[in-house]
């Protein structure tokens, strides 16, 4: 056992620093490396993606995981145990997936971004169309390798986003929002509200928005030695360690809400990863336990702390301070109206609150249709349009308002989308249990959010990967996932 | 040789991609990595750095490169030929250097250049004190393991640099500086001229700064789909292809000609590494053939170009046009002369062109002791001080404007810094040369700075490393190296 353990630890410590390589590439790509030096940054890429697809599939490396894993119990570090269980997860793509299926498909989703962002601009889905047919083939191809008893179809890659969360699952919470929440909406964002000019019309030039993120940063305690804001196409965090996790937004000149939620969003899931036990940072337990809970902090930082009366009641005069002509005579109630205004709206990463749900419905129902093969990447337009009029109400016009304004599937990633929905579930409910402990509207009223994200800390945030979606939801909210606290809390905010 | 030759290009191919790897994670540390993160970012350095190692010590590669070199002439195509004679002579690190002790420098000068940099923000020397003496000791011991029958001592370093420049032929040259140049300096900075207080002590906000810096990339058309320009404490250049190329500057708002000149001067190393022929990047030949030309095209970029008065007469009206305040009734002729004033000053970087090699010769004279081990590295402050008081006739009075302000050492590099001076002078034999052949003012005057581009590019970029810098003067000036032309340029401009 100590060999085994031994090889395994060894080649942990050589895939972690050629993941950090890759992770560094992939930072630079999307938010520096100059346009010409992409191809050339592919290839040198390609080569350390092989070494490292040696290293992973060396069978001394395998055999070490397999006869840890046959051995659980005996191993007394239970963080290694859950580490291990992953390992031995993982392990699926090595021995099912052919190599050279795999490597291509890495490289294949490492361009894909790019040949997105460049379709987006160009407003050209037949430009990305080529790629994209090629990366939902892969993972039909996948789901073929990887399908067991248990598992089938789209349900293997749910299952990767979220343990245990398959069609069943989702099925069911999406029929109670579209039952009990549905209605709601469609009744909310029946009626039109009017808001001054200077809100929907004005220009906030980017370095009055630059010097209120810069501000944002402060309030939420993301720590600059330890983080970097910049830009990119389409805001994300990235992080590899509790000492280094990045975040990026998209300054609109037209549009100054966007970068401000994108960036509470972001500190979100960058404070998740940068209060991870540091003693995770060497081993593979770094990062968030799954994507729902990841999402749900972030979604309780944008909409349930950003979005709130209270925060901008101390936060609004500072805003006004860098805009004095732009919100010359906005109230901060109108404002806050407008930040929390319903309504049917095309771009997912700028819809509201109550409407966002029915954005994931679409990506969710698309993807069901792609995997099974009911829908070719050709028709994927014009349902996606059609979605969008049914579940939305409103039909875009041009494709990059449309299925082009996502980067996730052209980095493959299929089953990611629900759990963002998923993720504003969680968010509902551990926001209550937090409430319980905590005068969590006191606490933003004192400008004291570190107490918030202490609280998270404890709860959430320290366990990394070592507890599952399901036992974060017990240790925070003492029960299993129940989705009404979050149609009840958007049926009180919005009423 | 078929099987040698393949072995050769395999291994080329890895360290091409990890070099590549370790070259982001360096622009990256210098450039925006979070403090924090620095210790983290080092133990993944270390990873890669070992399996490169690995890679070069390869007893299979290192026979390769043995048996191509034993077969040189048989190789048909001569920039193969060059590349091998570079990879033999580079085996004596792998061969004749203790592998540990090779590894553990190199993670010493990794870690040098942030312990630097924050003695320098500190003003620290003694924070600084153990990684110099560290690096000074290993650089004692490389000299050791590496001496020839004709390379000895500190030539050893020099010549890994400018290869055959050693200290017979730099001692000939600082003499001539010392000599022709010195008594002129002498007499031209005793005379005290006196400036605008506009430009003494104006304050050029860092927005203003990096709007002209912008323009300035587009008059030197620096490509900016293959390049960045970025902050870090020390300007530099840092490419690994014909794609990508990346310079960085340091804004100070009490020094507008600090950025201005220091972002001029590295586009000169930036275009140089753009204009190497492409087919040179997948191989060992991109970059420049020595720090003496590569130096000598960031100068003539700098000083004959950018602090010319034709230059000046052409983008002034810009400069006026960004800080109309600052400048107002600032005329061309008192900022032309303002710019290339001459004085004794503490900050090589910051140097003006006249008496900018004996900034160098003060370097260059404690290295030598201190590679001879005459000079203790914890009397260097001193030695250093003394040195500035008898070439510059100026004594600093902190270590952060004195042994502490060049990143250099804490790198590793040792007999780099007289390749600057070098440089200086291989530029005014280059820019005379080309101005037989086009009137380079009229170039200048009609803001068509690509043709010099042109020209450098067919003389002296295109070749990358394919040429030795002796080729390269033959090349472009069709003489050997002869100092008097850069001795005549700076009687003649500063007289």
């Amino acid at each position: 056992m100590e060999n085994y353990i031994n090889i395994y630890k060894e080649t942990r410590k050589k895939l972690k620093a050629y993941s950090y390589m890759m992770w560094l590439m992939s930072w630079d790509r999307e938010t520096e490396a100059p346009k010409a030096s992409l191809d050339f940054s592919s290839q040198q890429f390609e080569v350390i993606y092989a070494d490292m697809y040696q290293m992973e599939s060396d069978p001394k490396f395998v055999e070490a995981i397999e006869k840890l894993y046959e051995n659980l119990n005996e191993l007394e570090d239970k963080d290694f145990q859950v580490e291990i269980k992953n390992a031995y997860k993982e392990l699926r793509m090595i021995k099912k997936v052919p190599k050279e299926e795999y490597l291509a498909y890495g490289l294949l989703t490492q361009k894909g971004s790019h040949i997105w962002a460049e379709a987006r601009e160009k407003n050209d889905f037949e430009l990305f169309r080529p790629t994209l047919e090629k990366i939902v083939e892969f993972n039909q191809k996948l789901v073929k390798y990887l399908e067991t008893e248990e598992l089938k179809g789209y349900d293997v890659l749910l299952d990767m986003y979220e343990e245990a969360f398959g069609v069943k699952e989702y099925d069911l919470f999406f029929n109670k929002v579209k039952e009990d929440l549905a209605p709601f909406v469609l009744e909310v964002t029946s009626k039109k509200e009017r808001f001054s000019r200077k809100l929907t019309k004005g220009l906030f030039p980017v370095e009055g928005q630059k010097a209120f993120g810069k501000y944002l940063m402060e309030v939420f305690s993301y720590d600059q030695t330890k983080g970097v804001l910049k830009e990119s196409a389409h805001p994300f965090t990235s992080g590899m360690s509790s000492v280094d996790t990045r975040i990026t937004t998209h300054y609109h000149e037209d549009n100054l809400l966007s970068s401000i939620f994108s960036i509470i969003h972001e500190m979100g899931h960058a404070i998740y990863e940068l209060q991870n036990d540091p003693k995770y940072d060497d081993t593979m337990l770094h990062g968030g336990t799954s994507l729902g809970i990841h999402e749900s902090e972030s979604r309780m930082y944008e909409n349930m702390i950003g979005r709130s009366y209270a925060f901008w009641s101390v936060h609004y005069p500072k805003l006004v301070e860098i805009f004095p002509k732009q919100l010359k005579n906005v109230t901060l109630e109108e404002f806050y109206k407008f930040m929390n205004k319903a309504e049917r709206s095309l771009i997912r990463i700028e819809a509201d609150e109550l409407t966002y749900s029915l954005h994931v419905l679409v990506r969710y129902e698309l993807e069901k249709q792609l995997i099974s093969g009911k829908l070719k990447v050709k028709d994927l337009p014009k349902r996606w349009n059609s979605l969008m009029s049914k579940y939305v109400g409103k039909r875009p016009k041009l494709d990059s308002q449309g299925v082009l304004q996502d980067i996730h599937w052209s980095g493959g990633a299929f089953g990611y989308f629900p759990t963002y929905a998923l993720g504003s579930a969680y968010a509902a409910q551990i926001y209550q249990a937090m409430n319980k402990e905590i005068n969590v509207e006191e606490i933003i009223l004192n400008n004291d959010i570190k107490s918030i994200n202490a609280w998270l800390k404890e709860h959430v945030h320290q366990f990394g990967k070592s507890k599952t979606p399901k036992e974060i939801l017990q240790i925070a909210t003492k029960e299993d996932f129940n989705p009404s606290y979050y149609i009840e809390y958007l049926k009180r905010k919005f009423s």
